[in-house]
């Protein structure tokens, strides 16, 4: 666990530690770098390849500029139950707006959105659902729109949990984001949902950079509005990125391929395809939700998030499973122990 | 020329200075970021903002974050004359590619092309260039179009002045992409031409990594070719990054809106009128074509980088115009004295 913990230690020991701890009496002490990971095979996996590809003696080294991460947000990096939460986005906007839209009393699919009629909104189906985006994530400049997503994601509740959306965020992940960049890996979020949902809080909650998320677009319209020039965003998808639209994402924004993949749902499978076609030392990997009590559990017959193909293929092809029941110490950053490095009121 | 200067002397300090140049007795000598450049009003503005922007203390500071400049390529950064490079590499593969196409022989616009015809080649207008481009640079896989472009950049010589088109990047502006970057700006090449053509020399050129590069796109193709994913480029025009098309792109490649940005052509000024309109100081330049000898002197009625509309922009606007006559001391690397650090051999 050579160079890649040691730079943990480094960049821990500046922030955190009290001086000496890093290197005691009988040789350096290693603080774990993924403490929310139980100790076993997956957590070595990942341990394993940074260490193979970050230390110069291996033959696996990989030079920092090549040490490109991708990321699936929905299910991989945050909870996806039992509905993707840029859906519950959308239907939070259908019932702020509803005031200005006398008609959708009456208009399906906005009627069921707002009598909280789940069937007729299930019967709406994709066409239902583009309608309601159409109407909420539409039509707005890109400066207002960023203006309400970041109002939104401040205020707004998960349904079941009552809990911000940004505390449903994966604990170990985050930890691996940290674990990753401390080893100067780049990492880039590839998701589904839409880039501009993502921009504005992905930096705070993840610590990426807004020019490093990939995600679906709508096309965009420059023009000029009390002689300022604006993007309007269009009611027309301009790119869905899902499956085989990761890679060619991947390809268009980055250039480079990963080295390192990680998904949750046969979405993912394409990206990680194309991750393990490259030549030296990589790492694919799928969260599997099995943890009914703590999250949820689900895979091959789930609408959301369907895991099936990928994980026959990842089993076939010795790619990293992460079963979150067994893997994880805890799910989400709110039900970790309280820190030693806090004081302790009661 | 406090946060700026200094840090380019920490930089040319570690690389190239002898021990203790940056500060001799009298104080700190602080090295010109920008030798090539002659000393007037074009240089000063630059210098000015980059000193404004990087000041703790400056009412117009900007953490490193938002610290985004974007620069067109083709006759901003190197040369486009007669005709944009790109344009040659496309010649050049049809003549490359001609013992595979007999029929090209009777066939236009390749029999233009191989009779090196430029009348008929001209009146093929922009639907026999289309017809060019599907023929030479789609078709392949992106990796085999990584390797024709890698090839083509090492050999080819730019057929007026006998050199290679890399050697015929502008002197002024790799220094000033260094001078951006010490000062922690995030440097995009905002480009009308292929992304694909320029990610595989970017980086030892100009230093810029493939990711931070934006240009157009053909559509590609994610399939399985001997069970290995591949990416095929279709001759399938993706999207043109240009006029309109650039702040589109940025919005969507970077989320953020640049706080700097260089052109030379009614190509950029959007791009450029984008980067005007966000709050606090903000740079926005126009490299102007005024050396015939040296380079070459076109503006307003040029067919190739047009400068028309963006000049009266920026003389209106009060944005920065370089007048490379006047304001470089050189125009490509070739043509420095020789470096004092260098050995004179004769």
């Amino acid at each position: 666990m050579k160079s890649g913990i040691s730079r943990v230690c480094v960049g821990l020991f500046l922030t955190f530690m009290p001086a000496g701890s890093c290197f005691a009496e009988t040789g350096p002490v290693l603080p774990d770098p993924l403490p929310s990971w139980n100790d076993g095979a997956t957590k070595q996996s990942i341990v394993d390849f940074v260490n193979a590809v970050t230390d110069k003696s291996s033959p696996d080294y990989v030079p920092p500029r090549q040490r490109i991460a991708t990321f699936d947000n929905d299910g991989t990096l945050w909870s996806e139950r039992p509905v993707y939460f840029q859906l519950f986005f959308i239907l939070d906007r259908v019932n702020a707006l509803a005031p200005k839209h006398p008609e959708w009393k009456t208009e399906q699919p906005f009627k069921a959105v707002l009598e909280g009629d789940r069937e007729a909104l299930a019967a709406a189906g994709k066409e239902g659902l583009l309608k309601l985006a159409a109407a909420t994530i539409t039509g707005m400049t890109s400066a207002e729109f960023k203006t309400i997503v970041k109002d939104w994601i401040r205020t707004a509740k998960h349904p079941l949990l009552k809990r911000s959306y940004t505390d449903l965020v994966f604990q170990p992940m985050l930890e691996l984001l940290d674990y990753l960049r401390a080893n100067e890996f780049k990492i880039f979020i590839v998701s589904g949902g839409s880039i501009e949902f993502m921009r504005p809080w992905v930096k705070e909650v993840y610590g990426v950079p807004a020019e490093q998320v990939i995600g679906s677009t709508v096309s965009t319209k420059f023009e000029f509005r009390d002689r300022t020039p604006v993007l309007v965003r269009l009611p027309k998808i301009d790119f869905i990125n899902d499956k085989a639209g990761k890679p060619i994402s991947i390809h268009k924004f980055i250039g480079k391929r990963p080295i390192a993949a990680f998904g949750n749902s046969d979405g993912d499978l394409q990206m990680l395809q194309w991750t393990a076609a490259g030549s030296g030392k990589r790492l694919m990997a799928l969260i599997h939700h099995t943890d009914q009590e703590r999250e949820w559990a689900y895979d091959r017959k789930s609408r959301i998030g369907r895991l099936d193909k990928a994980l026959d293929q990842a089993r076939e092809k010795g790619w990293t499973v992460v079963d979150m029941k067994n893997d994880w110490k805890v799910i989400y950053p709110f039900e970790r122990q309280p820190s030693r490095l806090q004081p302790v009121t009661k």
